[in-house]
């Protein structure tokens, strides 16, 4: 219950970034006098394709934070502060993800693709210092986590972070379209990635988060 | 408690889903120097309609996520990643209906009408998925579940489904009116039916949904 | 308990509906190359003034809410049913308050005030039935109920539903300036309006709505 | 419990009202047929700019929002219109952070700084009434609250009030960018400031907010 309106706040904020990315399919068809399956489906597939990478991507980042407060038994003012940079930086996802909609088959691809790899950057950053923070600063965790556990956590975050410099670079130096497919296999890495369980759950090594979440 | 913060995000994103309808609202008279009764009643009937048709839809699928998330004593990671897919059909749900309440009196109200079906039959599939996930892997119901209730629910979701695939082939090769009409009474089908309720409530079969938000 | 996602999802939709109004504001000085005192005092005023209104009376309408869900005791199907048909009239105020805004001084103006009441008379029925159905249905409520607190209530609605009859017919025959004061004189009642208290709260007349909120 | 939906209604509209900011940035690159390095970094730097000061204050406003309702016991109906007002001028802030956004480098730079201060003043008044109404009503901080304590939370509240009244005139006929200087270091310090722990909270002079939020 500590962290009851932490979660409520980020909810929303989270909720309604998720939901504006629907605005950019707002703009297909709203203009002409008539549609065609070529426009519907040829012309704004670039639409639909960001659509579905900016919506897995906000969604992972909830499940990830979902995990990250299941930790947090004291909500102190530093999380707060590094959860609203958090929070800034997943409000401005649509942003990117509109341009890269825009502008894969103009000559402003690479500009596009390098905005959503530089949000994406933002993001991994602020989001590896709120965890670090609520590492060393949450009794439990500081007094459980072996050495070990956490090394692979930053090995997991660091691995996302160069991911994303990765791709940044290779879509503005080389091609946008591989800068994405990068970017794309970084969302399904995240989906299927496990946090590590708060102490003294169930040590059932395949329960996975379920222990975390349930316990 | 354990869906909790499952329930708070998906309220949050039904919510700011359902209320980005009224942006097809909000274009009508915002261009013009005056309105007129013609101009409100006459020609923005289509977006009234779609309006409600669109409210309905998302609040009905509120409704039996409501009642699907009473099943759900423990969220693992699956549940989590299967309601981002189902979230992430309810948020496209304006898309189509904008193109519904803007295109359904020119040429392209049968792709309008299609484009509306497909996201309904994409909506449909989404909730069945998770559906089916909760119903074999939560333990109260697969111990409880006689084989006739879920055959009664694989037909009754199965049925939505034909029904949606129906209204779409009806709306692209014979009359976009038809299968708008197929959708409005699905909707309305759906508003009155009942999901199963939780093993353990009370057996009164008059108190039907009561009993499941009750218990 | 019971009621917990019943007011989740009104909440979220209540709060989004009443922040989609700032979007009226966000057209004021979007196109120009400069500002003036005058753009932003002189010429935006129905702007502001309809912002007011607006905020005022989806505020006032959550707060009601508020009281009325203290006496939902056990959520049923038709409390969900016509609860979404009030959100649906609640989600549509930003449009006639968008109307309001953008005509109040050309010829479009009683057109724009006649909107407003009419979703305003929608939105009187639609919460004049759940408040009923709620009245009937709970067992609490229909027990203590006094034939006389049940006269003084409908008494109240009907007040504001034939006041908001009366402001639109004036508007629509009259004067729309006249219409719209009609309306802010509503808003202000309502305002400071207190439905009646659960029952078994402090019977310390002057404590009014606290003991509702807090027994 | 007693304030749960007051902080429910609450955060749902900062969420949503802190989340509209992007719409700013969705502006950017929507129309020219490509992008470059100078457009997303050299032109719109304006847009990034108000976009972290907007969130940051609507961020601030929201912990702050936070810790005052941790003294609310009892909700009653002042507090809840109180929280209206509130709310009515958080709404707001994406308005004058949007003209900021839009004129700092054009002739109406002054006119766009002291919108956002007016709203800013505003918003002040409204917090400080809300919270002074709380000081004076809830029995637990009546009791215990010292008047060196009072003392020093007006001096608080007096002291932004002063900050944002200077920078409104400041813009206004001296420099917008001085203007803006100063309401950027009254964020940073409300960013670290602390209100006064509820009475009966651990004496640990150290633990800050930790002990309210926690206690």
């Amino acid at each position: 219950m500590d962290s009851r309106r932490l979660e409520s706040f980020s909810d929303g904020v989270f909720a309604v970034a998720i939901t504006v990315l629907v605005f950019n399919l707002l703009t297909i068809g709203a203009k002409g006098p008539g549609l065609s399956f070529r426009l519907l489906l040829g012309d704004a597939w670039p639409q639909y394709f960001a659509y579905v990478v900016g919506f897995l991507s906000i969604g992972i980042m909830w499940l990830n934070h979902h995990t990250l407060v299941l930790h947090v038994a004291a909500v102190d003012r530093a999380t707060l502060v590094l959860n609203i940079f958090l929070l800034m930086t997943v409000v401005a996802v649509p942003f990117p993800t509109a341009l890269v909609a825009e502008h894969l088959r103009n000559s402003g691809a690479a500009d596009a693709v390098v905005s959503y790899g530089v949000v994406m950057i933002l993001l991994s950053i602020s989001y590896a210092s709120l965890w670090s923070y609520v590492l060393t600063h949450q009794k439990a965790l500081a007094a459980a986590g072996s050495s070990g556990v956490r090394f692979i956590m930053v090995l997991r975050f660091s691995g996302g972070l160069f991911g994303y410099i990765a791709g940044t670079l290779i879509a503005a130096f080389w091609s946008p379209i591989a800068g994405l497919v990068i970017f794309g296999l970084l969302a399904v890495y995240y989906l299927f990635e496990h946090l590590p369980r708060p102490a003294g759950d169930s040590p059932d090594p395949d329960a996975g988060l379920d222990g975390a979440v349930t316990g």
